[in-house]
């Protein structure tokens, strides 16, 4: 059995945490793991916002809810967007060619990362209702956007509450073949 | 050191490639990990066209570079989109919400997953360029993308011909804290 190849398989979205803090040398791997990821002609042209200042996470939490709210997306009473994870990852890039795929290795890369060091972590898309509230200069000076570059996904990470479980069955029928 | 993180980090795109074929084992264990990616909403609205067949592959380059050759984008000769490998997987979805990122968790786990076997790869944007031939229906039979799905990006596997190289070195300033 391959360590890497068993820990892809057995990723998965993580959404209930401890309330135990991520260290800081586990949050600088997870970073650097994202940093590493593959960008088209190797623009590297991403940015993440680092937070794991409570405030600022339950802020940006309560502008996603109520930016949900405005448009009608529905969710349950205390419904949290982060799962009260101590850390966030907004990951946003400069709009040129393939920047939504290499953002998708930058988060794939920090989630297996995570799972590497025994932490949990959960792909967000629900960031993007905080541009329900504002101008998008706005919106972005709190999420610490730079100029230029648009806010495409966020991740959260912690320690998972429970267990281990299993990720959910595959779609069958999506592969073919040209042999 | 944790083998996973460790492999994370040393992962770069492989150019050259050696003749040897992939196992069947191996292509699986790859596809598999590709499968397992995260997607919004757990929507799985990928497709993969996994080619071993060289003509199709050397077909495909050929429809590539000559719909360069249409918009003027430039290339040495003998160029090759795939840098002749012997596995080529196009990946494609249905577009809602997150398509472009879920597909880049696709190709970041099966990139990992071929270095974890001892295998090199390299993910290719050039197939897009298939589409300057001819009509879209038509460029996606070719592709065998199926209908309501569009093609995201491409990825090519095989034995690296030379040793490991260190990955290029990154782009300094592109994280912010808020702690």
């Amino acid at each position: 059995m391959n360590e890497t190849i068993d820990l892809i398989l057995k990723r998965r979205s993580i959404r209930n945490f401890s309330k135990k803090l991520i260290s800081e040398a586990d949050l600088k791997s997870i970073v650097e793991c994202g940093l590493f990821a593959p960008s088209a002609r190797n623009k590297q042209n991403w940015h993440f916002t680092v937070i794991t200042n409570k405030d600022r996470i339950e802020e940006i939490n309560n502008l996603a809810i109520e930016g949900m709210g405005r448009i009608g997306v529905e969710k349950e009473e205390g419904f949290h967007i982060f799962y009260h994870a101590p850390v966030v990852i907004i990951i946003s890039s400069k709009i040129e060619g393939f920047a939504e795929v290499n953002t998708g290795c930058v988060i794939e890369n920090m989630s297996l990362a995570a799972k590497a060091l025994g932490l949990g972590s959960c792909i967000i898309g629900q960031t993007k209702y905080v541009y329900q509230q504002a101008n998008k200069a706005d919106m972005n000076h709190v999420l610490k956007i730079p100029e230029n570059y648009e806010h495409d996904i966020s991740i959260c990470f912690g320690y998972p509450e429970k267990g281990d479980e299993e990720a959910k069955p595959r779609k069958e029928n999506v592969v073919d073949y040209i042999l």
